[in-house]
C-alpha cells in the first residue's frame, strides 16, 4: 500500500487525456493520497467463505425466479477466519466498470479491488472500463497499474475511469458485453453503481452463468442518495460524504442567517427519488424547517398545504422577533405531491395537441383541480411549464427551482396575511441548490474505509467464485476493525414490475421510512427547531484528529433500532 | 483561557434571544470552542510602546489634516518586549462594534479584547453594542462576561452581538455616539469593520478628542472581500477562510466537470468592488478561465470581448477532446465594464421619464453603443433591467445574475460558431453562486489567531491610550510567536474623496494590482490551466494535522513580494 516509486513526482496519466496529476495535488490532497487505509480484521488474513440458508427475493419470488433461472436463490456468502484454501498463484482477470452518477469514493472500491489482486493473487490484471457501461459494450478500457490508481486513492470524483448512464439491456447490447469478456477473457466484473446498474450487474451474472461463461459479476452499491440500502447493505456509499459537505454549507448559511437576522434561506438539496440527504441535513444541522417528501406523499398534501406549512411558521417565528430562517427542501418534491403530477400529465397532453392561446382558453381543458393548482403557481413556472420541453415534447420537471417555487409561494402567501394583518414583517427569502458541490467532495474517513473494504471485499468474492452477489459490509457501528465483510444476493434485493406487459426486475429504491428511527427522531425535534434555533454547524469535514472518524446519524439510528 | 465552569453543559444565553447553546454543538464546533489559541510572543508578557516616525496619508495629506485636525499625523505604534508601565489595577471600561458584513474570525477579535482585559487590566468591563454602529447611537449593547462570550470562541458568524451597515455621519449621530460614551463612561472603543468602518472610526476618534472626551477609538480591518490592505495591514481578516471554503466547493465541482465530462460550471463569487476573492480562489484551485474585473476595466474590456475570450478557450479545448470546464467570475463584473456603466446610466435616466413602450421605440433613446450592448444582452437580463427597480427608481444592478448573463451569451455565441462550423460540439453551463456559504464558515486556524492578535492588540493599544490608530499584525510568514503587534494612524490610510462639494475622507479599497505578485501569478499560469487540466482540489478546511496551518496564496505571495 505505499507510493509506486513512479508516483514520487508527477504520475504522468495526462497522454491519456485528461488523468491526475498528483504533482499538482493540494496539501490536503496529498495528505490523503498517503493516507492508509485500514482493512476490517477478517480481510487481513485468509478466509472461509460461509454460506447462509438459501435467499429468496423482496418480492414476487416466483417472477424473479423465472427471470434468474441460474442465479436466483444463491445464499448469501460471509466471509470468517480460515484457512482459505484459496490459490494465491491463481491469476485472476478482474474487470470493473462505474456506473451512474459520481458518489465519493468509488475510486476507493477500485483500489480496494486492486490491493487484493496485487496482494492475494498473483500476476493479475485488472481493467477499468471507460465511460461506464458503454465501456463494456465497447470493450473500451484502461489496463489498471499501480501508476494509473495511485493518485485516485482517497480522492474524490469518477475520473480514473470515468462514468456513464448507458445500460446493458437489449439481445445485441449483451452479446457485445459477451465479447467483450471473452475477448478479455475475464475472470470476473465489478459494476459499481446504485439500484438499476446492479439490478444490470445481476442480468449479466445470469446472462454470463446462462452462456457458461467463466466471468463473475459483483454488485457494489453506490449512490449518495442514499436509497439502495437493506439489513445486509445498510448503507450506499457517497451519502456519508455528501451530507456532510452539504451540511458544512447548510451549518455556514444557518450562522449567516443568524448573524444578520434578515433571510429566510431555501436550500434545495441534490436527491430527487428520495429524501435522505434532506432527512440526513436535517438531523446534523436542526433547521427550522424540513419538507421530506416520503411524508408529503403520504398524508397527500397539496402545494398549497407545504406553502402553508412553511408561511405559518414564518408568521410564529416573526412574533417571536425571529425574520430569518433556513428551510431544507428535497430536489425531489413536486415529484412527490400527487396533484402536480396530475398537473403535468394533462399539461403534456394538451401541449402535444392544442396551442397555448395567450388568452389562456387553453386552460379550461385542465380538469378544475389542475387549473387551480397551476393559477396557484408563481408566473415565472407558469411560464417555464409552458415554455421548456425537453426533446419528447414534455414538460421538464426537473429543471424547475422548487426552492425559487417555494419563495415566490410563500411570499404571496405572506403578502395575503399582511392584508389580514396577521404578518408584519419584510420576508427576504434567499435560494440555494447544494448538488455538484458535494457528490465530488473527498471521501470522509468513513466513505474512504467502507469503499476500500466493498472494493477489498468484491475482490473475495470473485476469487471465491461467487457471482450474481452485492458486496456486502457490515457492523458499521464498531470499528472498522471489526466490520464484517461478505456478498447478498442480488436477486434478494429484487421486485418485479410490470413494464409494456412484461415483468421487469427493479431493486425497489429505499424510501424514507416515516415509521424508522431517522425520520421518528426528526419528527420528535422539528416542533423545537422550528420556533427555537437549535442550529448546529458541523463544519467542514476533518481528516485528523477527534472527529474525523464518526458516520453519520441515518446510519447510526437505523443500526441503533437494529440491535 | 480555560473555560468558565458556567460553560460546561448549556450557556443559557437563550433568554436574550437567539444566543448560542454550546450543549447543541457539532463535534467539531466543541472541538473548535476548546482549541487554545496561541499569542504572539511579545503579547505573552510586559510591553512597551514603540512609536513610529509622524505619518502622512494616502492622498491629499493636507486635507486629510484640516479633516483630523487632532489625530492626523500620529505615529504608528509597535509594541516591543519591556517592563511596560501600565497599572494592571487600571480597570477599563471598553465598547466593541461589529460593523458590515460578516467574516470568520470576527468572534475571535472580541475574544482578543476580552482576554486582554481579564488577563492585563483589573476589574475592566467591556459592552458589546448590538447590531453594529446604530447599537451605539441607540446605547444598545449587551455587558459581555465569561459566560456570554465563552460559546463563540474560534466560532463563525457575527452572532454574539450582530453588525448592521448603519453609519455614524450626521452631527446628531455623532452626539448620540459621544452620549453613549459618557454613559457608559468609555475608556475606548473597538471598531470591527471595512474600509468605510475604519474611516468612521478614525472619525469618531477625532470627534472625541476634539470634545476632549476620554474615550479612544482604535479599528479592526475586517472583509472577505480583502480589498482593506495596506503594507502595515497585510491583510483583512475573513478572507483566508472565506477564500478556503469557496476553494472547497470549486475543487469538488472541478472533481466533477472532469468525471463527467461534459459541463462548463460558471462559478460567482463573493466580492462586488475587488475581484481578490476570485484571484485567490484560481490561484488555489486552477480553473480553465477566471475573469478578474481589474483587468477587464484596465483593458477597457466590452462584454463582448469578455464573452469573446471564454467562447474561444470553449472551442479550443472542444479540439483537445475537453467539452467541460471550471470558469470563475467575481460578483462585480459588469462594474468593471464602462459600456455596462454608461447603459445603466441611460437607462436610469429614461426609464424615470420615458415609458418602455413594447415596440421598443424608446430604445432610439439609447446611445448607439449602448442600444448594442442592450441587444447583445439575453432577453432575461433586458427583462431585468426593465422591470427590476429598487425603491430610488434605479436599475438592480446587484440582483443580475452574472453567471447566467454570461452562459447565455457564450451559448449564443458557440450557437453562432457552429453554424460557421468552427464549434461542433454541445455546450452545457450550469451556474452557481458561492456567497454566503463562505462569509460564516468556522474560522481556519490563520483567521483564528490572526483575529485573537488583532483583538488582544487592539486591547494592548487602548491600554496605552491609543486612539485613531488600526490595529496592525505582522509578519505573518512566520509562526504565530514571531508576528509583530502594534497599531497604524488611520489617517495614513487616508485619501479624500469629492462629494456634494465637499471633500470625504476615504480609505480607498485595495484592488487587485495587475503589477502585484498574485495577480502575475496568475497571469503566467492562465494559459496552460485553460487548456490542460490543472485542476487543484483544496479539500475541506482542516484544524488539524500537517494542513491545518497553511495561509493563502495571496498573502504569501504579497509578503514574499515585499520580503
Amino acid at each position: 500500500m505505499s507510493p509506486p516509486a513512479a508516483s514520487n513526482g508527477s504520475v504522468s496519466t495526462e497522454k491519456e487525456g485528461p488523468g491526475r496529476l498528483a504533482s499538482v495535488y493540494s496539501e490536503v490532497q496529498t495528505s490523503r493520497l498517503n493516507h492508509s487505509l485500514p482493512l476490517p480484521s477478517v480481510l487481513k488474513s485468509s478466509f472461509n467463505i460461509a454460506d447462509g440458508p438459501p435467499s429468496s427475493a423482496a418480492g414476487n419470488p416466483e417472477e424473479i425466479a423465472k427471470l434468474f433461472p441460474n442465479v436466483f436463490g444463491q445464499p448469501s456468502a460471509m466471509l470468517v477466519p480460515g484457512d482459505g484454501g484459496l490459490a494465491a498463484d491463481q491469476s485472476l482477470r478482474i474487470g470493473v466498470v462505474l456506473s451512474g452518477g459520481q458518489a465519493p469514493g468509488g475510486h476507493n472500491v477500485i483500489s480496494g479491488i486492486f490491493d487484493y489482486l496485487q496482494e492475494r493473487t498473483k500476476g493479475s490484471t485488472m481493467y477499468g472500463f471507460k465511460g461506464g457501461p458503454a465501456g463494456i459494450m465497447k470493450c473500451k478500457y484502461a489496463e489498471l497499474n499501480s501508476e494509473f490508481v495511485y493518485p485516485y486513492r482517497n480522492q474524490g470524483g469518477f475520473d480514473m475511469i470515468c462514468s456513464g448512464r448507458d445500460k446493458i439491456e437489449t439481445p445485441e447490447q449483451f452479446k457485445q458485453a459477451e465479447e467483450t469478456a471473452i475477448k478479455l477473457d475475464l475472470d470476473g466484473l465489478v459494476v459499481i453503481g446504485g439500484d438499476d446498474s446492479n439490478t444490470n450487474a445481476c442480468l449479466l451474472a445470469e446472462n454470463f452463468r446462462g452462456k457458461n461463461l467463466k466471468t463473475k459479476v459483483i454488485g457494489c452499491p453506490k449512490t449518495i442518495d442514499g436509497d439502495l440500502k437493506c439489513k445486509e447493505v445498510p448503507t450506499s456509499f457517497g451519502f456519508d460524504t455528501a451530507c456532510k459537505v452539504y451540511s458544512e454549507m447548510i451549518g455556514n448559511v444557518m450562522t449567516d442567517a443568524r448573524s444578520t437576522g434578515k433571510y429566510y434561506h431555501f436550500v434545495r438539496l441534490m436527491g430527487r427519488a428520495a429524501s435522505h440527504i434532506t432527512l440526513e441535513c436535517a438531523l446534523q444541522t436542526h433547521p427550522n424547517i424540513t419538507i421530506i417528501g416520503e411524508e408529503v406523499s403520504a398524508k397527500k398534501q397539496t402545494l398549497k398545504n407545504v406553502t402553508d406549512y412553511v408561511t405559518d411558521i414564518i408568521c410564529k417565528r416573526s412574533k417571536l422577533g425571529y425574520n430569518y430562517g433556513v428551510i431544507l427542501i428535497p430536489e425531489g418534491l413536486i415529484d412527490f405531491i400527487p396533484e402536480v403530477q396530475q398537473l403535468i400529465a394533462e399539461l403534456n397532453e394538451i401541449l402535444a395537441h392544442d396551442v397555448v392561446d395567450e388568452a389562456g382558453v387553453w386552460k379550461k381543458k385542465l380538469r378544475s383541480q389542475s387549473h387551480e393548482l397551476f393559477e396557484f403557481l408563481p408566473q415565472a413556472i407558469q411560464e417555464q411549464l409552458l415554455l421548456e420541453r425537453d426533446p419528447h415534447g414534455n414538460v421538464q420537471v426537473a429543471k424547475i427551482e422548487t426552492e425559487k417555487m417555494l419563495i415566490q409561494m410563500v411570499e404571496t402567501e405572506l403578502e395575503k396575511r399582511k392584508q389580514e394583518g396577521s404578518y408584519n414583517q419584510q420576508f427576504n427569502g434567499q435560494s440555494h441548490f447544494f448538488g455538484y458541490e458535494g457528490r465530488c467532495g473527498l471521501p470522509s474517513n468513513f466513505d474512504a474505509n467502507y469503499c476500500y473494504a466493498l472494493g477489498y471485499g468484491a475482490g473475495a468474492l470473485l476469487h471465491s467464485g461467487k457471482t450474481g452477489l452485492i458486496s456486502s459490509v457490515g457492523n458499521l457501528g464498531a470499528p472498522v476493525e471489526e466490520w464484517t465483510v461478505g456478498g447478498t444476493a442480488l436477486t434478494s434485493l429484487m421486485d418485479v414490475e410490470r413494464r409494456h406487459g412484461k415483468f421487469k426486475p427493479v431493486i425497489k429504491k429505499a424510501m424514507v421510512e416515516l415509521e424508522g428511527a431517522p425520520f421518528q427522531k426528526f419528527a420528535s425535534l422539528r416542533d423545537e427547531w422550528a420556533l427555537k434555533n437549535r442550529y448546529i454547524s458541523p463544519g467542514p469535514v476533518q481528516f485528523v484528529g477527534p472527529t474525523a472518524n464518526a458516520t453519520n446519524h441515518t446510519l447510526m439510528l437505523e443500526l441503533d433500532a437494529q440491535a
